[in-house]
């Protein structure tokens, strides 16, 4: 029987990495993780209301975990990860963080896979909404170069064998996967135009209290934000190589507390049948766990995939044949963070694919 | 002084019914308007809990009304409109009655105005959605041809002389006033087509309890629904005149107990600014009081217009100057029902527009 | 025909404030109320993101009102209290600004209706939890003497003549009037104590941004809170005049925006009917506008007095005819602050009580 | 290694029924459960749908579950069972087809665990709340006096060898775990009285909808329900020994699907400290895998308990040392049914609690 493997997290204390921490406690092949906290301009914010030193428990800040006698949190140091033996890091921190960490990890030879935005982008301009400067560094742009985009569904030969793994933002991951297997299978009418519609749960704004997440603000409220200048719309762009001026994004804030719902458009470039769009779906994903493709004309709804790590895909094609609408859910700190990150590790360590997420 | 106008109302007991029975209970101009109910194949749902005829108290059914004295409900009867010289008929009832009552009700000198889809078609195959035959009757297809659609920002020349007018349907009203000033102008290139992603509120499907509307099956979730068929999708490509083929409206279930926000989609033919766009808006609706138009780049909210008249609109256009998405937000049962039918009222005897509904 | 009277409202950027500024604006013997803000340690928070100087429109922060042409609110001064002739001030500031700014105004001839704790309470052991010190100032001292407790439905022979009106807190109006008649008419077992199990919306913590108002703390959540130790005691044991360790209070947040159920648990000192209890109530609330008592065993919802000033109550008797249930409703920011402020206001002038509150 | 368990279900298209339906499939020591339904008056409701025989598909009534290759759902047979040789059957069902099926399967031999409330009360004036009578039949009086009431903290010495095990309701799971510790203790002054005031998810209510359970009646609304008449009474006064004029119950609905806080106010016989009142409450569970005791000052909430099998319990003792104030939460479908059912039968075949439940 193989030595399990020993990993670290940092930033469990957001709501991806509470998610993400939960998931590694009972993954089968693991050690118990190392969890680290930054102590300055990292993980922790000021509303957590702990100390900015010295050792907290994970279970006091969500009392959901407690009774289990305790999931201590130390502050972050490079030492504790060498003293640990740590092989694989999780980043779920900022992305500046990130940013800061990575470079030295991999010179550590530690691999990484890191849930920020901080290493999806290979193009300049849209890394430049993060405000990362294509001088960071020699190593950023090479790490920029070596990253691999953590979709499984899409990149399941590169993962692998990767160091450094893009975790794919939870918008992006709801779009990417409803629109690869049409564009791959050459059927959409680009010129015309890709407009995704997404709506997102609260969490995926974040844990900082905020005017915008105060409770009296979502509840029997629904609002759009970020048309056209969402960090997501890059990764999207970038994974499908869409044309930037053809291509609409547009988030809207529900008053739920997570899951995504994107309701995608395209118009085919030639006349289909419902069958046949059902075949190009259910053909790409052959074989793939994560993916559930929904026989029309059902379609899927938040709560359907809520708690696991499915994305979950159906359509309705007009009588035209022509004109498609797509629904894409998945539960954005699962299949849109954590459960992604986990499905990650499974294929970098050779592990079945759904090891830890049933 | 002149008198007061008398009115009747067929259906307070659903939700339109109940917020235009409150408009109408408050509004400076009329007598307290007579509130009757269908005893069979009406307004009436066995899980109302009431009996099938004598006369009911709509603040046994709504308690919120409770504490006035009482605001009877009688059965329906021609005699009782007779009785009470009722002048104007407001149907908030499901099509099939309305479509039952009013050459009736017209053949008797009284004006209607009707919440309901029954008279809002002019094309046969729209109204099929409704089950509506062509051959109904001679008198159904003149009332048809007669019957005045009552979006006041669009049909203020034809309202005032109305007897009969068709109240438009929530959604049809967000879409049909975010795109009529940009179709107007001209500006949108329809070869491209045009999308409504839209979502409401859960009041309007209705005070019926289904399993669609049971608490556990909303809360938490957000749903597409009735793609490439919903009924309202004949309202608004009758009314502003597209191309079926170039139109997708995509209804969703919102989490929330009322309010409809639109997401709409065009393309523009020619390159505009921001500050054009807003201005053929400001032009459009220029001294209408339900409409506020929101400076670019801030976009409405449901929040924002819950409980009021309005309509909101608002607008993102990206840099290349054609991708252009539109806000439009209604409380659905306001200026998406009720107050809208108030507003129609209003016109069709010379009142200011804002009476009874500020 | 009378001259309109002059008002102002300090904290007009708070839930309350706001529903209090929209009152105001609409009572129809008012002048446009003067709308002013404290620029420091008042009622602004960084959250709001405007300058701290300068006018600001209230429609900004509130969109909801938008569309009628602003309300500006001027930066606090004495000066433009007295330019402008104002005659009532209301203050929905929090409690120290209050305590600072009440001595002067009284000073200046100006009547105030506060609406925070700072002047509700008596006895200093219950000022104390609000941290007010006993020695201030003998101006402080004279004020809480003078001060009246602004509920209306028990102290209206005071309130009409007053010139410092303690406007009562939102938890203390719903379990005061739900206790007040059955203590009033001495049937009250008072050994056996008396609890009220009291559940608040989330409107009532304020609209300062916290980790315990963040939307995914609340929603499909509920607690208790402050068990004990709660600033609404104290007003409740001195009106009542009971005592305090015959008192049990626990609020709880309940996942919505607005309104309060309080469940009140006493024992009787007699066997009672349910119609002996519903007389008890209905003699002592007689002709009070804004109370409503349900008839036996129908009970309050807070459904039904959201958006109203009405205070509902309901109870149900158990068989032996000593153990009773109130149910008693109130929306937190009418009924039990801004609501009751204009009550108290069309008190102070001699005005129907339910003028500019229907 | 041993054989695994055959178990069937009845129900599993209610709530509770998916719940336990899920736990049961996942369960190491079981084999895939056999999925039975009634086909009249049973377990299905005209709102689910699905013709009344034949085979259907779990995955279809809740599509969370699809996307393994299905969970049929039989029709129920005893031959079913018998050529399945269960062991052991889980009821799922309205208490009225509980009562029908249990006396025939307890004399196939078959062991049973019931989750309606047919089987949990031994006082006839208890079971009257639920229509039954004593005379029933002899076998239904011997199988109430055999039934084992399956709470498994006070009950763990009898449910390993019961043949029916009468599962808990929700409520009272809540509020007799919250008072056991306390009433074992003797401190607890009985003559002054014992109050549970508590709130509930709408699932509690069942998938049936109705006017009720309607999201619009729910959402943005509180409210107390069958105060003094609520079925789970009988049971908390048998298993605490209450004496019934000493104890109000009362339920409330919560916006929210699901969770329940019940909280339990006593007055202690002798003054006591915060830490004597811990003590009592950790020396009751000591060793109990499915209790967990909060720390004073902090209590519990139904966001921590949700989708795990605790009971959590916390207090707040006043200063007197005498007025306490219990908060106890359980998720309804867990610990308050399913969980709770999978406890019990851990038990009755000597696993470890916690098999199955993590």
């Amino acid at each position: 029987m193989p030595a399990k493997l020993k990993t670290a997290i940092v930033g469990a204390t957001g709501y991806s990495g509470l998610e993400l921490a939960r998931l590694l406690l009972r993954h089968p092949h693991l050690e118990t993780p190392l969890m680290l906290r930054r102590t300055e301009g990292g993980d922790e914010s000021p509303h957590n209301g702990f100390a900015n030193n010295g050792s907290i428990n994970l279970a006091e800040i969500f009392p959901v975990l407690s009774g289990n006698g305790g999931y201590p949190i130390q502050p972050f140091s490079w030492a504790a990860l060498q003293q640990q033996n740590v092989e694989l890091l999780f980043l779920a921190t900022p992305h500046d963080t990130s940013r800061a960490l990575v470079p030295e990890a991999i010179a550590q030879g530690i691999r990484v896979i890191d849930l920020s935005g901080a290493w999806r982008l290979k193009q300049a301009q849209h890394r430049a909404v993060y405000g990362f400067q294509d001088t960071d560094s020699l190593t950023a742009a090479e790490l920029t170069e070596k990253a691999v985009y953590g979709l499984p569904e899409l990149n399941c030969d590169r993962i692998p064998n990767a160091t450094l793994v893009a975790n794919p933002g939870c918008y992006a991951t709801s779009v990417i996967l409803a629109l690869a297997p049409l564009l791959s299978a050459e059927v959409v009418d680009r010129e015309r135009g890709i407009i995704s519609d997404s709506k997102s749960g609260v969490s995926g704004a974040g844990k900082e209290p905020t005017s915008r997440t105060h409770f009296v603000s979502v509840a029997d409220n629904f609002s759009a934000y970020s048309v056209f200048s969402h960090r997501h719309v890059g990764e999207i762009i970038e994974q499908l190589k869409l044309d930037a001026n053809q291509f609409i994004f547009t988030p809207h804030l529900l008053p739920i507390p997570r899951g995504i719902l994107s309701t995608v458009y395209v118009y085919l470039n030639r006349e289909m049948k419902p069958a046949e769009v059902e075949a190009c779906f259910r053909d790409f994903y052959h074989g793939k766990r994560w993916v559930r493709v929904f026989a029309t004309p059902q379609l899927p709804q938040i709560q359907f995939s809520l708690h696991t790590n499915y994305c979950d895909l159906g359509f309705c094609l007009a009588e035209d044949g022509r004109r498609l609408v797509l629904v894409s859910c998945v539960d954005n700190l699962l299949k849109g963070a954590a459960g992604q990150a986990v499905q990650n590790m499974n294929l970098m360590y050779g592990w079945n694919e759904e090891e830890g997420l049933q």
